[in-house]
């Protein structure tokens, strides 16, 4: 196992862009044992395809499935704290530690006020997250960009679980992200998100002027995941 | 490794008072490979003396150091929800799956709304965790007892991690939360914390009636905490 | 202004069961001149058939209905804090000052950690505030009775703005909640709440053992609220 | 009474820079009776030197000190709703028709999440309420002028209330700030706070670039409010 872990801090290195970034959330399909099943079937894909998978388990999960994959491994939340007394949050160092590469920040379902954004963003950078703050709409993609992330997921929260893409139902939300995020800080990398169930939603997400996409349900309660990721890596090429 | 999962699971069942929780906060001395050090070290005192020790180390370490260890390992903290869409937050069943056996819950560093507690009481009893409820003073104490948690640790948040036990410093606090929380609810247990940092400490809140204490920097910021946890584990006994 | 004021200070010890209490929460129906005119049609009920009726409106319309009522108006929320450095939240003692005989606490839309209702019944009884603290089932009314508020109202959250009333779909959540509240401090008030419209709703809550109801909507976004309020007040009486 | 107000609405159109915006926060010293006092003060100051001065009292007393002063009157929070289910929150529609004509957003003592100051300044916006959202630092100031608020005022929590103005201790804080928000978006107007108790403070203030102050303590709890404003007001003239 330490040998794997090795191996993969080199792997993990190479996040790159198209990015499909797979939040499990507390899916009972994505939690335990299942955790590390479905991060193996993205490692699979990833391998087959050469498209960057990465996977977003509970923090619980993020030890066993990092040990478990070469993939990147992502946590869904890091609290803005240093080392010391704060009894049940989520500690960026022990998030790296325990084999994460990179954090989500901000899920529509994990809202955070601004200051501690900042400062999320700030530890992740110290501890050598990637990070990537999830937004709702295009003023708070600017916002956040103003921040300096890694990168940026935009997710109309109205849509997210709904399986209807954003890249269809609101499109400008994807292009107006883009444009805005890129003209405060150009190195920031914007995903979008909620509703993409399908091939054709990545295709039309990247076709918008994404760099990726976050999704959580599409794959995660999918009757076959690996199948789904399968067409989703392939859409990345249809590019 | 799954036949010590196995064993522990059934060690686990011997929850025994007097107990003490070393709550392993998110110090630096209590994170990733230093968690599982200190958790054995807390086994192995466990071990030597038959004293109940248990450990609470973060949500992202509870999985290796439940795979190490056969004591008793807790959540710091637990969502009050049920599988699905809850990015971010700390289910009940992966906490459980991970390994642990029981969870603070509304620790002063992460308080929760009282509809919250409930319910998270309900689901750690519904997936079979241990459920120690966190106060901070006895009437506080008497009305999370109405909850029926299996526990009730009550702290004086000024006195934590100052060094000055509370069974010293305001030794009616804790008599009268013992009265309070056994006069609503008798099975619940009580323990005591904050500032707890010698076996002088832990017997004087075994004398004030608890059945145990939950302590943190006295055990895991200590020079060396095998000493102290061994002095810990004397003191219970001389009751 | 002054007179009117000294005035309803004495009427305002008045507070009676059975109680109507009504919610204004942050209805177009029940801001600013129109909290003012309803709760004139509140007092109007109230000095016609003897019943007491008491208003609830935001914080900002305390002052302008207080000082133009005489029946008790309430704040729908205090924060447990003393004067000082709190931007932004609701001190006690100005909430009195502004007019208010009782307020409020831990509404299902403003649910508080349980050291802050706590620490609010508190305050609200230093300043010489009515404490009503709201909760949503029978284990969480009896974790509130433990400590001490005037009032407890019981208010099934799904139910709230159904027009179902709980009277009618879980009367026994408001019996048990009557028997576990009187259990542990047989002085607190109980009220119900959640989907009451009609005076039969008002009558069936009575013959269940409440002391009175919390409404919002039934009143306040009734097409007539002064004829719902009469019907009410009427039903109070067959008991 | 409501002449005063038509007049006021007049008035209040008149926010002009320099501002000098005095956030009563939930002090003794600002609290009702007090507060409109406080409010006096500032309005004989700013009649008697033609400095705009603006008072933020807590939401029980804008309707009073509206009612009372000619001077603009902000809120110290709102939250992003709308008129609906709210109980104990801060309606925009609430505050503006009880006399207000801005409203502080995101203080220090009352974070927003990120979403929630997107959305308060524009429900803000919406109704008619001049929006100041306070910012901790650089990259959050420039973070909040992409959401396009009115003003943004910059205070460093370390030092407010310490009477150490951030105009001293930290110029650099302020002058990146005014840079950062203004290539963002050049119509926001940044005004700095934290630790401002004379005159030479504001005008080191203005001299940074800011275009105003926000504070609180240092003219609340001052032994003689009028007499600090006034040297205030002549502090904005010696730029």
């Amino acid at each position: 196992m330490v040998m794997r872990r090795l191996k993969s801090v080199v792997r993990l290195n190479e996040i790159r862009t198209p990015i499909v970034i797979v939040n499990f959330k507390t899916y009972a399909e994505g939690t335990g044992k299942k955790a590390v099943d479905l991060a193996k079937s993205a490692a699979k894909v990833s391998s087959e395809t050469g498209v960057c998978f990465a996977v977003a388990p509970q923090s619980v999960d993020v030890y066993a499935v990092a040990n478990s994959v070469d993939i990147p491994v992502f946590a869904q939340h890091i609290d803005p704290i240093t080392p010391g007394s704060h009894t049940g949050h989520v500690l960026p160092e022990a998030v790296k530690e325990a084999g994460a590469v990179g954090t989500l920040i901000n899920h529509s379902e994990r809202r955070l006020r601004l200051a501690d954004i900042d400062a999320a963003v700030t530890r992740a950078r110290e501890v050598g997250l990637v990070s990537v703050v999830c937004t709702n709409n295009t003023s708070v993609s600017a916002s956040a960009a103003a921040l300096a992330p890694n990168m940026i997921a935009v997710e109309p929260p109205e849509l997210i679980g709904t399986g209807i893409p954003v890249s269809k139902a609101q499109p400008e939300v994807v292009t107006n992200t883009v444009d805005s995020v890129k003209r405060i800080n150009r190195n920031v990398i914007v995903l979008c998100g909620a509703g993409i169930t399908s091939g054709e939603d990545v295709a039309a997400a990247l076709k918008l002027g994404t760099q990726g996409v976050l999704v959580a349900s599409g794959i995660v309660k999918a009757k076959d995941p690996y199948k789904v990721m399968l067409e989703f890596a392939e859409a990345t090429n249809k590019r």
